[in-house]
């Protein structure tokens, strides 16, 4: 029986690079997800980065093609990479099979309509399972977290971190879906997982969770200008909208030239990297 | 009709990721390879670093995962990685569809044997067409290039460069093949393209081009240690004895735990630019 079992290890850049799957009690799924940890002391702690993934992804899209490795093996910081969301025999998917639900779209949230409530549950997943996961198996120094993510993944990491400013000591994306209520991959994901009510929404926006007083110390956001999702989706505008008036300290880089793809995340990754480090301490 | 088409760009690491495909006369086929091109002055031009890929890859698996663009954007290189076969309706392939032979296998050679010999002219197109195409459509300083390789494009890296010593001013490879006439992959691939007579394969072997009296200034070869194909096909020992035997300096480094992956190419990738760029001026 799958409890926790490693699938790959390779070495790279002066760390090891694993990929890993077990039985998870959030999804009543196997999960898989990737870990690097750079070489470090015996008995050493490292710092963690938690990186969650955009719509279609699974943990080896940033694994492949990120570019973290050396930035993390450089400044000692263990990168996690989870899935987007269960998958498996019985897994609900998508009426038509499309790339922005279900499947590969779980948005990091704890779904309570069915058929989907059964094992989207993401949300618990990377708050409460995973970190236990990871601090029992990795040498990672769980009071020394930050969190990262890409599109969906940055709408993740925004909203994870609103809730839980205590457990990270820093935030980045690269361009995030800011406001799930105001794009329609937000209205088709949170319709289909939480239902019409979109007060039930407000907890998976982080525009509405800074607008009703979450706060964090910084924020770090990157966002193409070549961007093919900017103005329907993405909308940065209303996150710098939300932080001004609010008073949250933002700082959005507006990149020109630059798309949706792992080639503008992978240009930025080390300064995001970096940017953690320095908070992370 | 195709003869130079874009199939993509995409602004990475300050520079321009590109992929083109054309109509090439040495193959009979369309060809697709990617060029990065670093932001440069207006009528600048710059060195050109190539890229040999491995049996299976095309030019993908580097353009994604080779994790060069950092290193050839500061350096101001431009890097290029073509296909490593033709390929298209009508190319003939393995047998039995085998990684090792025919298609994604081209061993960087002119083939003479039927059905090989009409398409697969691997050597015209990297050693004559290809340089041209590039020099014509992109910003290249064609007196300034170097060349790498990874396994069998390792090996198709040493021998273009030891068959054109004056077009080149480095060479390095990753875990290359460095004696086809001592392997198995090299067996079946030059039997199956040049026939049985293996003193047809020497041009094709980097070791038995050093015994003939090839020389280079310099070598740079990196090889990991777990890799699987390191005894059986791989024997570097063979590269470092030829050289050794002919004077030849090689800088041969052993990597304890790498493997065959791109983990492994990935992590001496800036090392391998670094050491290009310090040559190429």
């Amino acid at each position: 029986m799958m409890t926790f079992e490693t699938l790959s290890t390779n070495r790279s850049h002066g760390g090891t690079q694993g990929v890993y799957q077990h039985a998870s009690s959030s999804t009543g799924t196997g999960m898989t997800f990737s870990v690097f940890v750079p070489d470090h002391a015996p008995g050493a702690k490292l710092p963690v980065v938690w990186y969650l993934s955009g719509l279609t992804c699974t943990h080896a899209n940033v694994t492949e093609k990120g570019e973290f490795r050396a930035a993390c093996a450089e400044l000692g910081l263990i990168f996690v990479a989870p899935d987007t969301s269960p998958r498996g025999e019985g897994v609900a998917d998508d009426a038509e099979a499309a790339y922005d639900f279900g499947l590969g779209a779980g948005f990091y949230v704890n779904a309570t309509q069915a058929p989907f409530a059964q094992h989207y549950r993401m949300r618990d997943y990377i708050e409460e399972e995973l970190p236990a996961l990871i601090a029992a198996h990795f040498p990672a120094d769980m009071s020394r977290q930050a969190i990262m993510g890409h599109s969906m993944g940055g709408h993740g990491a925004l909203t994870i971190a609103l809730r839980n400013p205590d457990r990270f000591k820093s935030v980045s994306a690269f361009a995030p879906i800011v406001s799930p209520l105001n794009c329609p991959w937000g209205h088709k994901a949170l319709s289909g997982y939480l239902g019409s009510d979109q007060s039930l929404w407000e907890e998976y926006d982080a525009c509405a969770l800074i607008q009703k007083g979450a706060r964090l110390d910084d924020l770090l956001v990157d966002q193409g200008e070549a961007d093919n999702f900017l103005v329907d989706q993405l909308k940065p505008e209303l996150l710098e909208a939300a932080c001004e008036q609010a008073g949250q300290k933002l700082t959005l880089r507006r990149q020109p030239g630059y798309d949706h793809s792992y080639y503008f995340i992978s240009s930025f990754m080390a300064e995001h990297l970096r940017w953690h480090a320095a908070r992370l301490g």
